[in-house]
């Protein structure tokens, strides 16, 4: 790979990015432009302008891509009721793609030929952000640092800072006890302190989610209604994507839900150990289960659940922007067209979950599962000929088996 | 079908199985065995004994199936993680087919011709109890009283009862206020006051799991230890398998765990709404995937998630004795050659949640995954080869396009 | 089932189903109302008409379907190289639906309260008809005489036409010595002489394809052009859906392509055995798999393969009309937005083969794969890196078992 | 990684081979051991042996693996009648995990650090040797010189050769016209010639089966016979496992069966075109799968077909010493304990076609499909109660729809 002439990095302004950005100022002569996200992470964003300013970008690019994020991405990838690997709602996976998108957009507008993140070389991120890059422009070259440089220790970094002038606020000068990423979706938490599996995770660790222990001592009941599969309201009251996420967050994290240990499997090969803290898309996914009850048939929601692994999988690994998550994508939307109507939820004390649900679009007919007279909408003889020809291979099976043991 | 000479039938020793009982010796002239089995299901078995003497049967068999149940049925189900719907525990499915298998048997060591059972034209049971039963004798004659007779109602069935000396507890004059299956693994509610699923489960529902507000203020911990998937101790003790669901059940009672208000899809066709307890099985599925975390490799754990819907779909729809139940066991259980030792769990409020987890046999590698310096056990350099051919067919999928665009 | 009153029958103006239309008459004293269409039997219609008007129908609809036959169910369906159990190209489960959806549309049209058709009780188009129909119109009444009258022997059914005045062609008097379906996709034969699948299929029941001895002895070749995965022309001449589909039949039928002998396993839980002729058909996967070849990416390639069985399994049972189905096919139409371009096939002896491929929307990179210099097109180093993440979960997981050996 | 002191190389006693062994002690000054063994590819291999001793090497080893070969991998793989991408018999891909098992045992044998292997760095070979050694050992060092050497072009390795005095055969100065793969299995033909897809393959690139116009103008019958799964006699004569598809492959080769022209996707990410020769294979496929359709239930089948393509791209991309293969086998395997009988196979002008097959173990009931009076054996009754309630969740949609619509 030639040296790039004007890189678009992915900025957060803090230590790190700011280390990369001069780096890659120093290493390869380029013009860096910087391009910082709100994606919900709650951090103010007006210190990054100032910092990359004072670090002598060409172009600083600032965003809220909060309601993007929700529409396009999260919102999407709940009608699939994704976990990866059972349990993981794939917080930080869901966000990579559309950051890459963006840099990539801005390479385009600003006609740079590279993009940078600060992602390690172990890690899942540096595998999401570069192929959503690559599948958006094959041509792009895309950076990575820490697979690069030689600042492999916390002292080199630090050195690095201050032979570049870049400031270190005083907290960071000792190392963080853990690795953090936020978004909207989700925190979630990895390494030292939290790096042996059999040590359990301290409660210094929660960043969003109250310890359940500190939970409110009564439950509370909310609704979340449902319109063709995205969430579309709480309690009845019309909200964005965005602000609906945001709502979610605030309760969840009231009633100390969402909160999840897990050692999961890393597309690189190797196995990690993270605390995610996604309180609203916990009651999300609920929500979303509870109207599907209701709302779809079975053979539309045993598909789905037979293609979800997949679908969870191809996120996790940076498959957004490929041919098969956009395929399994149209499976799924084509399955939400009814999935319209409203759940109430239950939090109390670090659990969510659906004590009623209702909706126009419903296909629960108590007339035919009532336990009382049905007035003729199930014939019960129906039931002997649905089961003696289930049954037919079976009995054919048998017979055989008896037959060649005779 | 001609009518059976001599019928072994699934006796509780309720009222319901007392009028089939009497209603297949004046309907068929016919001898009748009754079978009385002990699933867990927490009732006196020798009344049914008494009554069944008194009601005139040949022969009767009761028997304690704890421990077959729950090492040759539940266990094998619970090495899948299956759940039924991305919810459901499997609980009612998965005690049928041991009830057919004995039936069956008993009817061959007795020289009967049929068996029966007590389960209705709409649900489920009906096709798990006779698909079992025809796969295991495809000779056999299943006899299911309630898609037969002419007692269609509380008062005819009130009245056969009363025609036919049989004895009718007071309690049992009115109607339940719904309908209740139990066996070890769970107990389960529908009917009546729960037909509405817009309606909440009133709290008197709830037959073995405290209402979470009431459990304890404390969480508790216990670790379960596994080996080659199944559970063999808790906090230490190493225990039978009935022995160990019976614990674990008592655990999650006590903390409200394992409770879920389902609406589901029947194999029948039409969706129902439950309650379900399945305590045990809560913990048991928690602590079986924290364990798998660090076990399992994960192309082993990508492939069973991605066919465990099937696999709990098969046992839901009655298919426990099929060849193709019988492959995915054969994949499971290959699969669990490893997952042998120990997760801690904390128990609190409704929640199991995994807080550690340690085995002899674990994958998850310290020494690669560290932020730390890792001293050469992983190479950074090599994630970008690795990227690289992964992007390699999105690279030219983008160029592709552009080229068509261009 | 209250009696109809009003009835759409599908009647090919055969002996069978005229004898069903006057069955229908006498049994129910109801009106009948004719639909016989066009699919691509090949058979003249206009006799039907002439046949049904003098048994006395109330209206006759006949229609030619091949255009709306090929365009929204066979090509749709071949877009996901559909095959049923490896390899049946579902030449009689496609055309059911069609039939359905007139029916139901035609008894809207007419006022009618039911419709009818002539499949027998243990096959699958009983199926196929009568879940498109309810899937249709849920209040439908669907009669299907075999399953109700006591015509149970030839002799009967010939006495019933002779009391009813229905003409019986002389030919038709002995029995055939087995069953045909056909149209525009295919030909089946099965029952009687090909009852015993160890006994081979005598020539005589081929119907459309020559056997493959008498084909010509000089290979043809023809190309088969493709627009977003559906054939467009042969050999550069631009063709309609149906026009195309008979074209290709002729190819196919001149040189012995498309004869499958099969023991399949029905819906309704036996197996039969079936000689099918799917000449175009043949010749149509074949081509549609050579220009997927090289317009398809693996990641979409793959996830086809994958769910294709399913695919094929739900129109060989019935539910074209159901979720899945239309979920499935969401999900193949996105794959082949790209799939246009043209192959050449070779056609000889019985064998149609890919030989040469070509499209503007080709993925395959001759730079790339080249043995050659690849002036930089592929670096690989990269494979090292691709190679060594892909071994890392293997190495950790045979570094586990030596140690727990060691 | 750090140089190797000791290396078995996989070696052919070809031109390229002999250079990476020249290659490899003059690189790293270490100590090399030749492994060459007979797949069946159809050579001597004693000059292979006078070779490595005229070049150096420390020990010699020739292995006949054709009977290993065709018995633990070949018919295994044909149990689940794999087919990657639809099409491919996977003759290359079956092949590698043997040699890196045997070079793995045999660098144990002989102190070894380093196996080596002659696979470019753009193919899927490497990827199968390297995955395999490193799942049969962790520490192993793998050398891939292709990826490493600067010998990029014809004239330096015949410089290299020279400079070296390896002899080079007269026809080997200039290039071949394509590269070839070859085992018992199957030829592979790839590169040169047939890197444009949309030029036919030229006839001389076969090897193994004659042109289909040369094949014979009669047609010929054998019969296959299996038992549980795995073929073991033709015509009525049992044999080993290597010498029925030494058999096989000169029936199929003799009819010109087994040719296939294939764009395929590598797992490097590149799409490549080649021509495969697999006549024995054909045959095979095609008779196992016409003895399945007697002998195996809907059940196990269908589960078979669905999980294949997965089964299929593992093997093709090298992970058949991985977990999940062997989860897939297990699955696969329990399925074949009743795959037994014979199938008769219609051999002619490039076709092989199941004319015939039976079984002790078979399944087909002519009793249930006949169209003649079947004795009781079928009610035609029970299909009305199957599909009305097939078709239950179909009506509740379709009242749902209209109620929507209304």
């Amino acid at each position: 790979m030639s040296a790039p002439k004007k890189v678009v990095l992915a900025y957060s302004g803090g230590l790190d990015t700011s280390i990369i950005l001069k780096w890659l100022q120093t290493e390869y002569g380029c013009e860096v432009v910087t391009f910082t996200a709100d994606l919900g992470q709650g951090e103010e964003l007006e210190p990054a302008r100032k910092k990359a300013e004072m670090l002598g970008v060409s172009k600083v690019y600032i965003e809220d891509l909060r309601e993007e994020f929700v529409r396009d991405f999260v919102f999407p990838m709940f009608r699939a009721n994704a976990l990866y690997e059972g349990l993981y709602l794939l917080g930080t996976s869901i966000a990579r793609p559309l950051i890459s998108k963006r840099l990539v957009e801005i390479a385009a507008a600003e006609g740079a030929d590279a993009v940078a993140h600060g992602a390690t070389g172990k890690g899942n991120d540096q595998v999401r952000f570069e192929l959503a890059a690559y599948a958006l422009n094959p041509d792009i070259k895309v950076i990575a640092p820490w697979r690069l440089w030689d600042l492999t220790s916390r002292t080199r970094l630090l050195e690095f800072a201050e032979q570049n002038q870049i400031p270190v606020a005083k907290d960071k000068r000792g190392e963080a006890p853990f690795s953090v990423d936020a978004n909207l979706l989700h925190t979630s938490s990895e390494g030292k302190v939290l790096e042996n599996p059999a040590e359990e995770a301290p409660d210094y660790v929660l960043q969003r989610v109250v310890p359940v222990e500190q939970a409110p001592n009564e439950p509370e009941f909310i609704e979340v209604s449902f319109e063709k599969g995205d969430a579309v309201a709480i309690n009845g009251e019309a909200m964005s994507p965005a602000t609906i996420l945001t709502k979610l967050n605030e309760y969840g994290g009231k009633h100390g839900i969402g909160v999840l240990d897990l050692v999961e499997n890393r597309f690189v090969g190797m196995k990690s150990r993270g605390v995610y803290e996604t309180p609203g898309g916990t009651l999300l996914l609920e929500a979303h289960r509870g109207i599907e009850q209701i709302t779809l048939d079975s053979g539309a929601g045993h598909l789905k659940d037979s293609i979800m692994p997949r679908y969870a999988e191809l996120i996790y690994n940076g498959f957004w922007f490929s041919p098969e998550r956009e395929m399994l994508q149209a499976l799924i939307d084509k399955s939400q067209e009814h999935v319209t109507g409203t759940v109430r939820l239950k939090l109390y004390k670090g659990s969510a979950r659906t004590v009623a649900r209702w909706s126009d679009h419903s296909l629960y007919s108590e007339a035919h599962v009532t336990f009382e007279e049905d007035a003729g909408a199930y014939n019960q003889e129906d039931a002997k000929g649905f089961i003696q020809l289930n049954a037919l291979r079976l009995k054919l099976l048998a017979a055989r088996n008896r037959r060649l043991k005779g």
